[in-house]
């Protein structure tokens, strides 16, 4: 572990001894208050997210450390045309670990380049968001004890929730999870996502409302389906009842069901379900706050080595396809690779740059 | 003490426990560096108030503890729609103790109800300030020795500043407070706080100028005046000398009078009343920062057991008649009673909702 | 050492002993996790600036104390009306110390005369930024073993930055420093500055372009040039190419001589240059933070009395000539002297107030 760019990234092994720390942090987080004593970490976030950066900090101070950086790019001289490479060689001279939420998609694959510290991509656009998967999959393993033999819903936006695409991604690793799709014809899972669970064998089924499959599940994966991704207000007002999740729905549920949400939500979660104790999604963010103090903890005492780079700019020829993509405003960015190979930044495929 | 919501919800007793806290904590501040140490404060303002802000930031890292949160909503998420409900859920997630500051009135309050740790009130709109009045009692009580025998000038807008009518409430508990009220016509004492006085066998009276009773006064307690509120500047430069003080009208002032203000001010007081020894205005801003040393403390270490609520929503045909209420924008709050009763969160009087 | 408002005010014992301490940091720093142990320091940005926040926060932090404060005056109430001497009165009584960056001239030295605890400059507009030397004398001190005996080429704008004023400032107490001034006509040193320059014995010489002086050089100085400097964006692009420094023109330079620039940078830097071992900018910035350790540190145990200062406003028929100082905002300002002395907040000239 170097940084931390994709939570797949990380072994069995590792990932194993992360929930295990995660865990006895848990139990017993009065042994952890000096664990990171005189160690800061720099916080970039150049794009507002209070959750995951007051998660971040809290995590960080709970450990004994200290948490310098901007919430709001606003407020930041950063911006103000200096280099994402320049901004993260500067703060890597300050702190002892960045953590950076960035809305081009790579970015945090970028920064770790010219980072002397180990970067955590604290979600780099709709690409990736490896400590969102984290406190979910802490949540499952804390609360079931294990995510074998699982049968797990996951509703509401399939099409854009990339939590939803990074979480499929990490329960490929475990033993007979079967996967409900719930979702609305505009906004089902990807082809290429279907095409990663039939690649790694997991069985899967697409069904159009809570109601069909409700009684089934071990868990269940609710995101926010956002009104504008559909062309009426009529249309979504139609669909809104099937993947809404309400206190009556609850009661055909099982009695250890477990209820996910990564949070904020709107109203896809009735308020009269907050008080189920099977609505598990406020102590999810609790788990996800201990996920990432073991995860600062461990990477405050690997020893690191700088990447080193001394290559600039991109081959000729070729670009990335993303226009979100960090190599399309960072030009010194190194980019190699052949036309339809996948940008080693955002994984969107290389093109011909004209 | 669960939450600190109203400071006069205080018994004699807590009160005391706590004043004489603040006063071991003015006494040897060294003696509390690791007090709460591993503990976090989440510090959520809604809207900028510097002052309050780095007072509890101070306190709170005064006693070795940390801070999380945010001191201007527009470079926090939790605004995009999350209900409050939600926001405070999760930031008790992370956070040990909560301070808030909302410009909704009775937000407080209504936060409390979610919250699995203490909320502390920063200031909720034009309704509560309890650490303001926190800080006036603590300056009194030391610089004087007993808020007991005192005759205490209000001057400037005693109709709308919230200060004053908080700081009257809280000396209703004290012997032979004698009350000068120093206003202009248009800002005079409202007829419920006059009320009050006459309830609770507080001797007051009404003048219009500073000067009429300046050699009497024990405290003198400034308040701003709005140009604002005035139907003309020359309406407002006419009145402005009458509630000014300057070095010069400080010359007829007891030996040992107190001038308070509870900040910021305009040129209510004159900057060449800053040097006078009786000028305890910037001493009261550092009694308040350990009055909420005390205050964070006492709660740190206290059990706390969350309130738990199951109810949803307003009683149908009933709400609050003040458009500035936190349950005018909160519609899940839970709002029960008949119409005239008081508001459970802002006091103000509910009314038919047709 | 009361106030840090000019670097120039420091004593060479004074300025060594704080460079002793400085190299002490840099060798054991884990020496110093506690040595500002419950101490607070109060951070005042008046303008964005997260390069040189970023650093004050981390050393404070890294000394083991705790920063409260503000990153943007629009989530300050501090800015409503309220005098900079009640703003600093205010912080003086929750911090132990206070950095201050503010966009007007003489602003630090303002604040002073109404702290109860010392005051940094962290930049007076573009008057003063007495840690950015001290960052760069760090570098050249702990690079060189020495300042004296040195040829220093200074690149770029020489007329309107002042970090290349405060440097040449302070390189005076050095022996044998020769400067090369390296500048296109329209951003010349000032005249003002050459004067310095003749009366202490600094032997210099003004050329136009990197390359006529490289290989002579033991430090090269690098700074911005903002292209708004210029009436027409050719004139810019004629010029740029002499004053950008290159991996092509590092070939031509001493294997051990220093390349330092203030950061940000833009062009003027070529990226090919940052894998150079003599490009040390980065470095800089880390010599910066620990020299402000070593700054907040000495602060932190020196005993402070407050200056005092019951003299109020200026003196009839006197003002400064600067649009941008201090006084011509904050009237309270006692501002004494004769029409044609300097301007003691920040040196420019009184004339006739009429």
């Amino acid at each position: 572990m170097r940084h931390i760019i994709d939570l797949s990234d990380l072994t069995d092994k590792e990932f194993n001894d992360l929930y295990k720390l995660t865990t006895n942090i848990i139990d017993r987080p009065e042994g952890y208050v000096d664990a990171c004593r005189g160690k800061v970490l720099g916080s970039l976030f150049y794009e507002p997210s209070t959750r995951t950066n007051l998660s971040f900090s809290t995590a960080m101070m709970r450990l004994g450390g200290s948490v310098v950086g901007f919430s709001d790019p606003r407020s930041s001289s950063t911006t103000k045309g200096e280099t994402l490479k320049d901004t993260i060689n500067m703060v890597s001279c300050y702190a002892d670990m960045i953590v950076m939420r960035n809305p081009r998609e790579g970015a945090a694959k970028a920064a770790s380049l010219y980072s002397s510290v180990p970067v955590i991509n604290a979600g780099d656009g709709g690409h990736l968001h490896p400590t969102q998967t984290l406190a979910d999959m802490v949540t499952i393993l804390r609360m079931r004890g294990s995510a074998d033999d699982m049968k797990i819903g996951l509703c509401g936006d399939l099409k854009y929730g990339r939590t939803v695409h990074s979480l499929l991604h990490f329960l490929e690793r475990f033993h007979n999870v079967q996967v409900y799709l719930i979702a609305p014809d505009a906004l089902k899972l990807p082809d290429y996502m279907i095409s990663f669970l039939k690649e790694h064998n997991m069985p899967y089924c697409e069904v159009n409302s809570i109601d069909e499959v409700l009684p089934e599940l071990d868990v269940l994966y609710m995101t926010r389906i956002q009104r504008e991704r559909f062309t009426s207000a009529q249309e979504y007002e139609n669909l809104e009842g099937s993947y809404q999740l309400t206190a009556e729905k609850m009661k055909r549920a099982k009695k250890d069901m477990l209820v996910l949400h990564p949070l904020p939500r709107v109203d896809e979660i009735a308020q009269d379900v907050d008080d189920d104790p099977r609505a598990v999604y406020f102590r999810q963010a609790r788990f996800g706050m201990f996920g990432r103090m073991a995860l600062l903890l461990t990477l405050s005492k690997l020893p690191f080595e700088r990447a080193g780079h001394q290559d600039i700019g991109h081959e000729p020829g070729v670009r990335c396809s993303n226009h979100k993509c960090i190599t399309r405003t960072e030009l010194y960015v190194p980019l190699h690779g052949k036309i339809g190979d996948r940008c080693p930044y955002c994984d969107k495929l290389l093109e011909l740059d004209i």
